[in-house]
């Protein structure tokens, strides 16, 4: 059927994207979006033949007082169901569950209670133990279950391999390689799912690619990495993400060739919806990012950089930066 | 000494970088830089370890009216030395000449009475008979040259064979993979580097890559083209040019490791310069270049919606692109 010269890219029959618009770009406004935009992103999402959205977090109400977040760092039954109803699409629902900051023992119920398909479980190379707990969790409880280790630029290979052993023997069927700090090129990101498939060879798990845009190459990390065999893709709408934001939806879709997507309903979203929210945040592969990712840090300091004096003053960011390692 | 898991992307010691800013810029407001500005890169290029300074066009007196454009569009040898003097510098200058738009046997003086050392000369794929000749022209008069084929995703194989044959005898010391939509994916421009290096191989021709961001994909395809050998390498600063802009000189001196360059003074210029510059002029990877880029088009529809009523409208600009073709 496809007989562009490079198929593995353009068309990949297997490839599933998810949408994780809500849940990422919630880092930036605490969370609170209104109905409309979350309704409006369901929408899109089932328009367009996206696989899966990720609608936000599974967030420990005792660790977050639920007073000063929105609705979506939570996700209750209600909160979801006010916006997707019993989901009656084919679009799966997933919300992420974070090590050391979710109460997944109760807060998660059984599948047959919820609206959600799939639990995203997020952590840092040091809670994989608990990571490890929360997958069987989920899995029991009758979830799909995804692994995201998170800032794996930060990470060395020996312990990488330490955790891809014990996730082999987990019920998670996707791990994910999650670029946080937007740090990595499309050499590494090779490396990295070439790492993540030689680990998970022969259990059926697929490899998955969260990139982030502070140096202008989530879209082409995501690129690299359904080259090299993840099957399991994030984009969020016009890039919506802290920080630099995330994979370009529009770009994703735009590149891939099985017709089973649609790209259409993704400018409507944009046009009425996203547009309208980068007058209001900040967002995208701004200086700051650009700096924070070449030098392999946490977006924080560019965060505060970009909400403040130092917005306009790249090079003297540049040079607290280099003055602080 | 590099023990990076990527050295060829990250430090190649024959890698050369050219700056565009000027010469690229200047299709956005027909080359009406002030002397300051072209002054200001000219000293960041000299400071950041850049190679080549791309300073603007040998526009034809006859073709292009001067009163209606700046100086950048014709570079006359007063002009030129108005910024930079006799260039006391290791930077080398460089004017881009067209194929059909030069006064080339007059308006390039001998390389004795100039202070330019690069001629580049820009063609479409139909004009290769005129470029041979311009090639010719401008290493008789002691230039180096170097030949940009332009929008080259629109071109078939068979002719871009042809091309190289003839370039392969030419004195172009350098061929440059143009991507001018915007619409190469890394695979693409692969594809393409291996071609241009197998068809000049044993010349001792360089390969060298121009890429614009129409998918903000123009870095990431220049890392894929120095992975794959190109030794030239296009960037602007803070990626200014025209529509989407270019590779952006930042994100590319962030990459490579070769201690020659500093990227302090690239910030430097983009904190003055180029950020103030960006409350004047349009340009970057937004929606109407996405479009045009995936649709492998020229930017000149986007270029216009961007300057009227669909600029906020990403899905209008999109339905008049898709039932236009």
């Amino acid at each position: 059927m496809e007989t562009s010269s490079a198929p593995w890219v353009t068309y990949v029959p297997e490839l599933k994207v998810l949408d994780c618009t809500v849940r990422d770009g919630g880092l930036i406004n605490d969370h609170r979006f209104g109905d409309d935009f979350v309704r409006a992103v369901y929408d899109a999402c089932v328009a367009s033949g996206i696989d899966y959205m990720e609608i936000g977090y599974k967030a420990s109400r005792t660790v977050f007082a639920p007073a000063r977040y929105g609705d979506w760092k939570f996700c209750t039954e209600e909160q979801m169901r006010r916006i997707v109803g019993d989901n009656p699409s084919d679009l799966k629902l997933a919300a992420m569950a974070d090590a050391g900051k979710t109460d997944w023992r109760t807060d998660i119920a059984p599948k047959s209670q919820s609206v959600l398909d799939m639990i995203r479980v997020a952590c840092y190379i040091h809670q994989i133990p608990e990571a490890i707990d929360m997958i069987a969790d989920a899995a029991d409880k009758g979830y799909e279950v995804c692994c995201n280790i998170m800032a794996i630029s930060t990470v060395q290979d020996a312990e990488i391999d330490q955790a891809l052993e014990l996730l082999r023997d987990s019920a998670a069927g996707t791990v994910v390689v999650v670029d946080s700090f937007g740090s990595l090129n499309p050499e590494q990101v090779r490396l990295l799912v070439d790492r993540y498939r030689k680990a998970l060879d022969g259990t059926g798990k697929e490899v998955g690619i969260h990139a982030h845009n502070n140096m202008q190459l989530a879209f082409a990390n995501t690129i690299e990495a359904i080259i090299h065999g993840a099957t399991r893709v994030d984009g969020t709408m016009a890039g919506l993400g802290r920080g630099a934001g995330n994979c370009p939806m529009e770009l994703l879709l735009g590149l891939l060739r099985n017709p089973k997507f649609r790209i259409r309903p993704v400018w409507e979203l944009i046009q009425n919806h996203l547009l309208p929210l980068q007058r209001e945040l900040d967002w995208g592969p701004s200086p700051q990012y650009n700096i924070t990712g070449q030098m392999n840090q946490h977006p924080r300091a560019a965060i505060e950089a970009r909400a403040g004096d130092l917005k306009d003053r790249p090079l003297e960011f540049y040079d607290k930066i280099v003055a602080d390692i």
